[in-house]
Protein backbone atom coordinates (compact mmCIF):
# COMPACT_ATOMS: atom_id res chain seq x y z
CA UNK A 1 0.00 0.00 0.00
CA UNK A 2 2.77 2.71 0.91
CA UNK A 3 4.51 1.87 -2.59
CA UNK A 4 0.97 2.20 -4.18
CA UNK A 5 0.04 5.87 -2.53
CA UNK A 6 3.52 7.00 -1.98
CA UNK A 7 3.99 10.66 -2.76
CA UNK A 8 6.39 9.69 -5.43
CA UNK A 9 3.53 7.49 -7.23
CA UNK A 10 1.22 10.01 -6.90
CA UNK A 11 3.74 12.66 -8.44
CA UNK A 12 5.05 10.18 -10.85
CA UNK A 13 1.09 10.02 -12.04
CA UNK A 14 0.55 13.67 -11.89
CA UNK A 15 3.55 14.33 -14.09
CA UNK A 16 1.94 11.57 -16.65
CA UNK A 17 -1.28 13.67 -16.93
CA UNK A 18 0.78 17.02 -17.10
CA UNK A 19 2.80 15.59 -19.96
CA UNK A 20 -0.16 14.00 -21.46
CA UNK A 21 -2.18 17.25 -21.03
CA UNK A 22 0.82 18.94 -22.77
CA UNK A 23 0.90 16.08 -25.93
CA UNK A 24 -2.76 16.75 -26.67
CA UNK A 25 -2.16 20.54 -26.34
CA UNK A 26 0.87 20.20 -28.85
CA UNK A 27 -0.39 17.94 -31.20
CA UNK A 28 -3.96 20.32 -31.30
CA UNK A 29 -1.71 23.38 -31.91
CA UNK A 30 0.21 21.79 -34.75
CA UNK A 31 -3.17 20.49 -36.39
CA UNK A 32 -4.80 24.39 -35.86
CA UNK A 33 -1.53 25.70 -37.49
CA UNK A 34 -1.74 23.16 -40.15
CA UNK A 35 -5.40 23.72 -40.84
CA UNK A 36 -5.07 27.27 -41.22
CA UNK A 37 -1.66 27.66 -43.39
CA UNK A 38 -3.23 24.58 -45.86
CA UNK A 39 -6.43 27.13 -46.19
CA UNK A 40 -4.78 29.82 -48.00
CA UNK A 41 -0.89 27.31 -49.34
CA UNK A 42 -0.66 25.32 -52.41
CA UNK A 43 0.09 21.75 -50.33
CA UNK A 44 3.19 21.45 -52.40
CA UNK A 45 4.82 24.67 -50.94
CA UNK A 46 4.06 23.49 -47.52
CA UNK A 47 7.10 22.54 -45.74
CA UNK A 48 7.26 20.99 -42.11
CA UNK A 49 9.56 23.30 -40.89
CA UNK A 50 7.30 26.03 -41.70
CA UNK A 51 4.03 24.46 -39.53
CA UNK A 52 5.96 23.66 -36.71
CA UNK A 53 7.95 27.34 -36.39
CA UNK A 54 4.78 28.96 -36.96
CA UNK A 55 3.15 26.54 -34.23
CA UNK A 56 6.17 28.05 -32.17
CA UNK A 57 7.55 24.13 -32.20
CA UNK A 58 10.43 22.85 -34.03
CA UNK A 59 11.03 19.90 -36.72
CA UNK A 60 11.62 17.26 -34.25
CA UNK A 61 8.63 18.31 -31.85
CA UNK A 62 6.13 17.54 -35.26
CA UNK A 63 7.88 14.56 -36.02
CA UNK A 64 6.58 13.11 -32.07
CA UNK A 65 2.98 13.54 -33.34
CA UNK A 66 2.89 12.87 -37.29
CA UNK A 67 4.63 10.96 -39.70
CA UNK A 68 4.55 13.10 -42.30
CA UNK A 69 2.88 16.25 -44.26
CA UNK A 70 0.17 13.78 -45.57
CA UNK A 71 -0.47 12.31 -42.03
CA UNK A 72 -1.04 15.82 -40.14
CA UNK A 73 -3.79 16.20 -43.82
CA UNK A 74 -5.10 13.11 -42.44
CA UNK A 75 -5.74 14.08 -39.19
CA UNK A 76 -7.19 17.52 -39.71
CA UNK A 77 -9.23 15.81 -41.92
CA UNK A 78 -10.25 13.36 -39.34
CA UNK A 79 -10.63 16.52 -36.13
CA UNK A 80 -13.14 17.84 -38.53
CA UNK A 81 -15.14 14.60 -38.75
CA UNK A 82 -15.10 13.70 -35.51
CA UNK A 83 -16.36 17.69 -34.66
CA UNK A 84 -19.18 16.92 -37.10
CA UNK A 85 -20.05 14.04 -35.32
CA UNK A 86 -20.12 15.49 -31.91
CA UNK A 87 -21.60 18.62 -32.85
CA UNK A 88 -24.60 16.39 -35.05
CA UNK A 89 -27.77 14.69 -33.22
CA UNK A 90 -27.32 10.57 -32.19
CA UNK A 91 -28.04 8.43 -34.94
CA UNK A 92 -30.86 6.20 -34.33
CA UNK A 93 -29.79 2.86 -34.99
CA UNK A 94 -32.92 1.71 -36.39
CA UNK A 95 -33.13 4.02 -38.94
CA UNK A 96 -29.70 4.97 -39.62
CA UNK A 97 -31.36 8.88 -39.19
CA UNK A 98 -30.20 11.65 -36.76
CA UNK A 99 -33.13 13.63 -36.20
CA UNK A 100 -35.38 12.89 -39.05
CA UNK A 101 -31.92 12.91 -41.44
CA UNK A 102 -29.00 10.99 -42.87
CA UNK A 103 -25.50 11.20 -42.13
CA UNK A 104 -24.87 12.18 -45.70
CA UNK A 105 -26.84 15.85 -44.65
CA UNK A 106 -24.58 16.38 -41.95
CA UNK A 107 -21.80 16.02 -44.29
CA UNK A 108 -22.75 18.24 -46.61
CA UNK A 109 -23.18 20.67 -44.46
CA UNK A 110 -20.23 19.96 -42.75
CA UNK A 111 -18.94 20.63 -46.03
CA UNK A 112 -20.32 23.19 -46.89
CA UNK A 113 -19.22 25.33 -43.18
CA UNK A 114 -15.55 24.35 -44.59
CA UNK A 115 -15.61 25.07 -48.33
CA UNK A 116 -12.44 25.97 -48.63
CA UNK A 117 -11.11 23.28 -46.32
CA UNK A 118 -12.79 21.17 -49.19
CA UNK A 119 -11.65 22.87 -51.89
CA UNK A 120 -7.86 22.05 -51.35
CA UNK A 121 -8.36 18.99 -50.37
CA UNK A 122 -9.44 18.59 -53.73
CA UNK A 123 -6.05 20.11 -55.14
CA UNK A 124 -4.33 18.43 -57.97
CA UNK A 125 -1.37 18.01 -55.62
CA UNK A 126 -2.54 16.04 -52.72
CA UNK A 127 -0.99 12.54 -53.17
CA UNK A 128 -3.89 9.77 -54.04
CA UNK A 129 -2.64 7.71 -50.73
CA UNK A 130 -4.09 10.76 -48.64
CA UNK A 131 -7.31 10.53 -50.72
CA UNK A 132 -7.66 6.72 -50.14
CA UNK A 133 -6.63 7.24 -46.70
CA UNK A 134 -9.91 9.66 -45.48
CA UNK A 135 -12.12 7.06 -48.07
CA UNK A 136 -11.48 4.14 -45.78
CA UNK A 137 -11.80 5.80 -43.03
CA UNK A 138 -15.35 6.85 -44.74
CA UNK A 139 -15.85 3.18 -45.53
CA UNK A 140 -14.92 2.10 -42.13
CA UNK A 141 -17.51 4.66 -40.86
CA UNK A 142 -20.27 3.89 -42.94
CA UNK A 143 -19.65 0.05 -41.84
CA UNK A 144 -19.94 0.72 -38.38
CA UNK A 145 -23.18 2.56 -38.71
CA UNK A 146 -24.89 0.02 -40.87
CA UNK A 147 -24.74 -2.73 -38.33
CA UNK A 148 -28.53 -3.03 -38.18
CA UNK A 149 -28.32 -3.85 -42.07
CA UNK A 150 -25.85 -5.75 -41.90
CA UNK A 151 -27.49 -8.23 -39.27
CA UNK A 152 -29.75 -8.94 -42.33
CA UNK A 153 -27.60 -9.38 -45.20
CA UNK A 154 -27.96 -12.71 -47.01
CA UNK A 155 -25.42 -12.48 -49.73
CA UNK A 156 -22.82 -15.31 -49.28
CA UNK A 157 -20.50 -12.77 -52.00
CA UNK A 158 -19.68 -10.33 -51.95
CA UNK A 159 -19.34 -9.48 -48.21
CA UNK A 160 -21.08 -6.54 -46.73
CA UNK A 161 -17.99 -4.33 -46.78
CA UNK A 162 -18.75 -3.61 -50.73
CA UNK A 163 -21.57 -1.82 -50.01
CA UNK A 164 -19.86 0.50 -48.01
CA UNK A 165 -16.75 0.74 -50.31
CA UNK A 166 -19.31 2.15 -53.06
CA UNK A 167 -20.85 3.93 -50.61
CA UNK A 168 -17.91 6.43 -49.50
CA UNK A 169 -16.76 6.18 -52.96
CA UNK A 170 -19.44 7.67 -54.44
CA UNK A 171 -20.27 10.14 -51.98
CA UNK A 172 -16.49 11.15 -52.27
CA UNK A 173 -16.63 11.54 -55.84
CA UNK A 174 -20.26 13.90 -55.36
CA UNK A 175 -18.73 15.69 -52.72
CA UNK A 176 -15.65 16.45 -55.14
CA UNK A 177 -17.87 17.39 -57.83
CA UNK A 178 -19.94 19.68 -56.10
CA UNK A 179 -17.07 21.52 -54.00
CA UNK A 180 -15.22 22.17 -57.44
CA UNK A 181 -18.26 23.58 -59.79
CA UNK A 182 -18.16 26.11 -57.28
CA UNK A 183 -22.25 26.02 -56.81
CA UNK A 184 -24.15 26.46 -53.64
CA UNK A 185 -26.10 23.63 -53.06
CA UNK A 186 -28.91 22.55 -50.77
CA UNK A 187 -27.71 19.67 -48.58
CA UNK A 188 -31.84 18.17 -47.92
CA UNK A 189 -32.06 17.76 -51.91
CA UNK A 190 -28.29 16.18 -52.27
CA UNK A 191 -28.57 13.85 -49.66
CA UNK A 192 -32.17 12.94 -49.91
CA UNK A 193 -31.21 11.80 -53.79
CA UNK A 194 -27.97 10.10 -52.85
CA UNK A 195 -30.30 8.07 -49.98
CA UNK A 196 -32.45 7.33 -53.09
CA UNK A 197 -29.97 6.10 -55.47
CA UNK A 198 -27.98 4.18 -52.81
CA UNK A 199 -30.96 2.73 -51.44
CA UNK A 200 -33.51 2.08 -53.91
CA UNK A 201 -31.98 2.52 -57.09
CA UNK A 202 -31.95 4.72 -60.21
CA UNK A 203 -35.36 3.55 -61.16
CA UNK A 204 -36.51 5.89 -58.62
CA UNK A 205 -35.69 8.90 -60.50
CA UNK A 206 -37.28 7.96 -63.72
CA UNK A 207 -40.81 8.47 -65.13
CA UNK A 208 -40.54 4.36 -66.20
CA UNK A 209 -39.24 3.30 -63.04
CA UNK A 210 -41.87 5.32 -60.79
CA UNK A 211 -44.48 3.73 -62.77
CA UNK A 212 -43.60 0.32 -62.42
CA UNK A 213 -42.96 1.04 -58.78
CA UNK A 214 -46.62 2.66 -58.30
CA UNK B 1 -8.34 20.97 -111.32
CA UNK B 2 -4.35 21.06 -111.94
CA UNK B 3 -3.65 22.75 -108.49
CA UNK B 4 -5.71 20.10 -106.76
CA UNK B 5 -4.39 16.80 -108.38
CA UNK B 6 -1.08 17.94 -109.26
CA UNK B 7 1.60 15.89 -108.16
CA UNK B 8 2.77 18.06 -105.64
CA UNK B 9 -0.37 18.07 -104.11
CA UNK B 10 -0.52 14.92 -103.98
CA UNK B 11 2.88 14.70 -102.55
CA UNK B 12 1.85 16.76 -99.76
CA UNK B 13 -0.76 14.96 -98.89
CA UNK B 14 1.43 11.40 -98.65
CA UNK B 15 3.80 13.29 -96.80
CA UNK B 16 1.06 14.71 -94.32
CA UNK B 17 -0.30 10.89 -94.29
CA UNK B 18 3.38 9.46 -93.28
CA UNK B 19 3.70 11.82 -90.53
CA UNK B 20 0.75 11.66 -88.77
CA UNK B 21 1.77 7.19 -89.18
CA UNK B 22 5.18 8.36 -87.26
CA UNK B 23 3.27 10.54 -85.10
CA UNK B 24 1.25 7.47 -83.95
CA UNK B 25 3.55 4.89 -84.44
CA UNK B 26 5.78 7.36 -81.45
CA UNK B 27 3.18 7.95 -79.49
CA UNK B 28 2.28 4.31 -79.60
CA UNK B 29 5.57 3.26 -79.16
CA UNK B 30 6.13 5.44 -75.99
CA UNK B 31 2.55 4.28 -74.37
CA UNK B 32 3.80 0.90 -74.74
CA UNK B 33 7.33 1.43 -73.46
CA UNK B 34 5.92 3.80 -70.29
CA UNK B 35 3.03 0.63 -69.28
CA UNK B 36 6.34 -1.64 -69.54
CA UNK B 37 8.32 0.22 -67.18
CA UNK B 38 5.43 1.22 -64.77
CA UNK B 39 4.31 -2.54 -64.27
CA UNK B 40 7.62 -3.27 -62.59
CA UNK B 41 8.61 0.27 -61.19
CA UNK B 42 7.55 2.09 -58.24
CA UNK B 43 5.86 5.86 -59.98
CA UNK B 44 8.46 7.50 -57.85
CA UNK B 45 11.14 6.31 -59.52
CA UNK B 46 10.01 6.28 -63.30
CA UNK B 47 11.63 8.92 -65.13
CA UNK B 48 10.50 10.85 -68.70
CA UNK B 49 14.12 10.67 -69.52
CA UNK B 50 14.29 6.82 -68.82
CA UNK B 51 10.64 6.31 -71.22
CA UNK B 52 12.29 8.92 -73.75
CA UNK B 53 15.15 6.28 -73.99
CA UNK B 54 14.24 3.26 -74.05
CA UNK B 55 11.84 3.80 -76.76
CA UNK B 56 14.75 4.95 -78.87
CA UNK B 57 13.72 9.08 -78.22
CA UNK B 58 14.61 12.07 -76.61
CA UNK B 59 12.76 13.90 -73.84
CA UNK B 60 12.15 16.42 -76.63
CA UNK B 61 10.45 13.70 -78.49
CA UNK B 62 8.16 12.78 -75.25
CA UNK B 63 7.07 16.54 -74.95
CA UNK B 64 5.78 16.18 -78.42
CA UNK B 65 2.95 14.10 -77.38
CA UNK B 66 2.55 14.24 -73.56
CA UNK B 67 2.46 17.14 -70.84
CA UNK B 68 3.99 15.03 -68.56
CA UNK B 69 4.47 11.85 -66.50
CA UNK B 70 0.62 11.86 -65.59
CA UNK B 71 -0.18 12.62 -68.51
CA UNK B 72 0.82 9.59 -69.91
CA UNK B 73 -0.39 7.73 -67.15
CA UNK B 74 -4.10 8.77 -68.20
CA UNK B 75 -3.41 7.78 -71.78
CA UNK B 76 -1.99 4.45 -70.83
CA UNK B 77 -5.45 4.04 -68.90
CA UNK B 78 -7.86 5.28 -71.51
CA UNK B 79 -5.71 3.55 -74.72
CA UNK B 80 -6.67 0.47 -72.10
CA UNK B 81 -10.23 1.52 -71.82
CA UNK B 82 -10.18 1.62 -75.57
CA UNK B 83 -8.89 -1.65 -76.19
CA UNK B 84 -11.70 -3.15 -73.62
CA UNK B 85 -14.50 -1.35 -75.63
CA UNK B 86 -13.13 -2.49 -78.93
CA UNK B 87 -13.04 -5.97 -77.39
CA UNK B 88 -16.61 -6.17 -75.92
CA UNK B 89 -19.95 -7.07 -77.38
CA UNK B 90 -21.71 -3.95 -78.54
CA UNK B 91 -23.97 -2.02 -75.73
CA UNK B 92 -27.53 -2.54 -76.61
CA UNK B 93 -28.71 0.97 -76.10
CA UNK B 94 -32.07 0.20 -74.50
CA UNK B 95 -30.97 -2.49 -72.14
CA UNK B 96 -27.16 -1.28 -71.47
CA UNK B 97 -26.35 -4.34 -71.51
CA UNK B 98 -23.54 -5.53 -74.44
CA UNK B 99 -24.60 -9.52 -75.28
CA UNK B 100 -26.28 -9.87 -71.63
CA UNK B 101 -23.61 -8.43 -69.57
CA UNK B 102 -23.16 -4.88 -68.02
CA UNK B 103 -20.64 -2.76 -68.92
CA UNK B 104 -18.88 -3.22 -65.01
CA UNK B 105 -18.85 -6.86 -65.75
CA UNK B 106 -16.14 -6.16 -69.08
CA UNK B 107 -14.36 -3.52 -66.76
CA UNK B 108 -14.31 -5.96 -64.36
CA UNK B 109 -12.79 -8.75 -66.67
CA UNK B 110 -10.20 -6.09 -68.31
CA UNK B 111 -9.45 -5.12 -64.32
CA UNK B 112 -8.10 -9.38 -64.38
CA UNK B 113 -6.48 -9.06 -67.48
CA UNK B 114 -4.25 -6.55 -66.59
CA UNK B 115 -4.19 -6.97 -62.81
CA UNK B 116 -0.61 -5.46 -61.93
CA UNK B 117 -1.71 -2.51 -64.51
CA UNK B 118 -4.38 -1.59 -61.96
CA UNK B 119 -2.18 -2.64 -58.79
CA UNK B 120 0.39 -0.33 -59.64
CA UNK B 121 -2.32 2.77 -60.65
CA UNK B 122 -3.56 2.34 -57.30
CA UNK B 123 0.19 2.57 -55.50
CA UNK B 124 0.66 5.51 -52.29
CA UNK B 125 2.67 7.96 -54.59
CA UNK B 126 0.61 8.00 -57.66
CA UNK B 127 -1.00 11.83 -57.60
CA UNK B 128 -4.50 12.12 -56.62
CA UNK B 129 -5.21 14.74 -60.26
CA UNK B 130 -4.34 11.29 -62.45
CA UNK B 131 -6.93 9.39 -60.27
CA UNK B 132 -9.22 11.97 -60.37
CA UNK B 133 -8.66 12.28 -64.10
CA UNK B 134 -9.97 9.35 -64.70
CA UNK B 135 -12.91 9.14 -62.97
CA UNK B 136 -13.71 11.68 -64.48
CA UNK B 137 -13.35 10.26 -67.88
CA UNK B 138 -15.29 6.92 -66.35
CA UNK B 139 -18.23 9.14 -65.20
CA UNK B 140 -18.72 10.88 -68.78
CA UNK B 141 -18.62 7.56 -70.64
CA UNK B 142 -21.52 6.99 -68.06
CA UNK B 143 -23.40 9.60 -68.84
CA UNK B 144 -22.80 8.96 -72.41
CA UNK B 145 -23.83 5.19 -72.36
CA UNK B 146 -27.03 6.32 -70.31
CA UNK B 147 -28.24 8.51 -72.98
CA UNK B 148 -31.63 6.28 -72.80
CA UNK B 149 -31.77 6.78 -69.11
CA UNK B 150 -31.64 10.48 -69.18
CA UNK B 151 -34.29 10.88 -71.61
CA UNK B 152 -36.63 9.62 -68.72
CA UNK B 153 -35.25 11.64 -65.52
CA UNK B 154 -37.88 13.97 -64.03
CA UNK B 155 -36.09 15.48 -61.32
CA UNK B 156 -34.98 19.58 -61.48
CA UNK B 157 -32.09 19.04 -59.20
CA UNK B 158 -29.57 17.44 -58.78
CA UNK B 159 -28.62 16.85 -62.66
CA UNK B 160 -28.39 13.62 -64.16
CA UNK B 161 -24.49 13.99 -64.19
CA UNK B 162 -24.60 13.00 -60.43
CA UNK B 163 -25.68 10.04 -60.82
CA UNK B 164 -22.96 8.73 -63.27
CA UNK B 165 -20.43 10.89 -60.60
CA UNK B 166 -21.58 8.32 -57.84
CA UNK B 167 -21.19 5.68 -60.32
CA UNK B 168 -17.88 5.99 -61.10
CA UNK B 169 -16.66 7.12 -57.30
CA UNK B 170 -18.48 3.60 -55.99
CA UNK B 171 -16.73 1.87 -58.88
CA UNK B 172 -13.49 2.93 -58.83
CA UNK B 173 -13.28 2.20 -55.05
CA UNK B 174 -14.56 -1.38 -55.38
CA UNK B 175 -12.25 -2.01 -57.77
CA UNK B 176 -9.33 -0.60 -56.08
CA UNK B 177 -10.53 -2.89 -53.08
CA UNK B 178 -10.89 -5.82 -55.44
CA UNK B 179 -7.63 -5.38 -57.07
CA UNK B 180 -5.81 -4.38 -53.32
CA UNK B 181 -7.40 -6.90 -51.65
CA UNK B 182 -5.53 -9.74 -53.65
CA UNK B 183 -8.09 -12.33 -53.90
CA UNK B 184 -9.37 -13.75 -57.25
CA UNK B 185 -12.70 -12.70 -58.17
CA UNK B 186 -15.91 -13.51 -60.38
CA UNK B 187 -16.63 -11.20 -62.58
CA UNK B 188 -20.01 -11.94 -62.91
CA UNK B 189 -21.18 -11.89 -58.99
CA UNK B 190 -19.34 -8.84 -58.28
CA UNK B 191 -21.15 -6.72 -61.62
CA UNK B 192 -24.33 -8.28 -60.72
CA UNK B 193 -24.02 -7.02 -57.26
CA UNK B 194 -22.71 -3.47 -58.46
CA UNK B 195 -25.70 -3.44 -60.44
CA UNK B 196 -28.38 -4.27 -57.89
CA UNK B 197 -26.89 -1.76 -55.49
CA UNK B 198 -26.73 0.58 -58.11
CA UNK B 199 -30.20 0.59 -59.90
CA UNK B 200 -32.30 -1.33 -56.74
CA UNK B 201 -30.38 -0.33 -54.20
CA UNK B 202 -29.59 -1.84 -50.76
CA UNK B 203 -32.89 -3.23 -50.25
CA UNK B 204 -32.56 -6.50 -52.62
CA UNK B 205 -30.12 -7.35 -50.48
CA UNK B 206 -31.14 -7.50 -46.96
CA UNK B 207 -34.39 -10.28 -46.14
CA UNK B 208 -36.24 -6.71 -44.80
CA UNK B 209 -36.00 -5.64 -48.00
CA UNK B 210 -36.61 -8.72 -50.61
CA UNK B 211 -39.72 -9.45 -48.13
CA UNK B 212 -41.41 -6.34 -48.51
CA UNK B 213 -40.49 -6.46 -52.60
CA UNK B 214 -42.22 -9.63 -52.97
Amino acid sequence: MSKLYSPFQGDNILQMYNKKDKISESYEKLIRTFHEIFLVTPYEKISIENIAKRAGMTRVNFYHYFVDKEDILYRTYIDFYRKMESESPTVDPKTLLANGRSLTYYALENTKANIQFYKMLFQNSIPASVTYRIIDFITEESYRTHEPLRKLYKEKFPPYQFVNQCLAGAFWNLIRNLVLSGTDFDSELVSDFFTKLSTQGLPSFLDVGSQKQN
